[in-house]
């Protein structure tokens, strides 16, 4: 419960919470990463702050802690809703007219808020056969290898994202090559695209990242990568070596992955 | 504003959209279909109802008479939000701790409401050389001709969305074959991607199509596509000849599409 909330709107809160607690939706789950990350598309009820992590990653605090057993329970999920974003009133999960699934929809003002899948980009910046890779200095995956990637943003592209991601990472320019893997990360609401890219100049830590490296094939540390995604994206990128044959389409579920 | 709500609360939103009118963002762009579109992330502030539009593009009532001069302003902006989803508050418009961008951040309990782009899945479903396209029966494009697509869904793969598109919009299934074009709409704040498909058994209109029927290359109605996704996609799988030679990556703004 915030502070600073008067008793009324505390009152108010408390309602929606309650009356939202025994309707049908789970809570973002951990789904993609490795085996202990919780990642999920957006910090909500009784999750973290919205921090944004790395790999832009929103994970509820908590969420470790109370994941079903594989299989037991739906997978994906609405992010918990309990204001309208508009006028401030109580939501409910309903099925509007001429739609097929249920949304949060607004008591009052009668508005819908859509919940769909994120976008995550990024890419494989290589040099001399070698690969750049960004020790993480944030959570979740604290210390593990990732290619630069993270939440696309309004108003850039995919192959912007991805470049700016590594730019903010790894302080590297990269030219972007071709979308090479698109990894459907279901039970997180995304879909992660990676791209090749050929790096240009220095490189350094960025600020979400202990150290920043190059590795050849070889010396990928396989068991130290972050997420599943970007294993995937790894694999296939030298599987390929460097052929654009088409996209390696991946998916990945909490069950399966 | 909202009918139902009682003085207080209108107060309080009247109060939150009058600050929130003199923050330096814009609203929900036309981006890039036809001449007539005005699609966008989310319906929200002064625009519609969220209501799902065929190609499940939600736009805002109006937009079209408040479009600022191309290359006036950036045209990619964040949707308008008064109020806190999870406490009721208010939200502002800054920059969180260890961020970059400006978010909206609620006043109270200080949750960050991220907004990224969304993904919309489609496909090219084709038999004997023949496509199969759909035409619209609600807006905006009413009556123009357009391949199954609309926003990925929760717990869906960008596979399963571009063949249950295609079922809810052509009664129709397919069996998707490969990712061959993916097309940033910048400024409707959404990437789309397109697949391959073959066509199977029978097809007819879902209650989003006034007709569906298979056409030949040279019988397509050019001028009658609805978006411009969707035509890019079109020419670029006749350029294919079904060939999987990688991904058409493309990018439309307001200003160049």
């Amino acid at each position: 419960m915030p502070d600073g909330l008067k008793g009324s709107q505390k009152a108010k809160l408390f309602s929606a919470m309650a009356t939202n607690a025994n309707r049908a939706y789970t809570v973002r789950l951990p789904a993609w990463g490795g085996p202990t990350e919780a990642p999920s598309v957006e910090a909500s009820r009784g999750g973290g702050t919205g921090r944004r992590a790395g790999f832009k990653i929103r994970f509820p605090k908590g969420s470790g802690g109370s994941i079903p057993p594989s299989g037991t329970t739906p997978l994906v999920t609405n992010i918990m809703m309990n204001f309208c974003s508009y006028c401030g009133e109580s939501v409910s999960r309903k099925t509007p007219h001429d739609d097929n699934r249920k949304r949060w929809v607004c008591d009052s003002c009668g508005r819908i808020h859509y919940q769909n899948p994120l976008p995550v980009v990024g890419c494989v910046p290589e040099r001399d056969g070698k690969i750049l890779l960004c020790k993480r200095a944030i959570e979740p995956r604290y210390g593990y290898w990732t290619v630069p990637a993270g939440f696309m943003e309004l108003g850039e592209s995919t192959v912007q994202g991805a470049a700016r991601e590594t730019r903010e990472e790894a302080c590297a320019e990269v030219e972007i090559g071709h979308l090479f893997a698109v990894v459907d990360v279901i039970d997180a609401g995304q879909i992660h695209l990676f791209y090749t890219a050929k790096l240009i100049g220095d490189f350094s830590a960025g600020h979400e990242s202990l150290e920043v490296a190059l590795f050849s094939e070889d010396e990928i540390p396989w068991d130290d990568i972050a997420f599943h995604s970007g294993r995937y994206a790894l694999k296939k990128y030298f599987e390929d070596k460097g052929q654009n044959t088409g996209v390696h389409i991946h998916e990945l579920r909490r069950s399966r992955s």
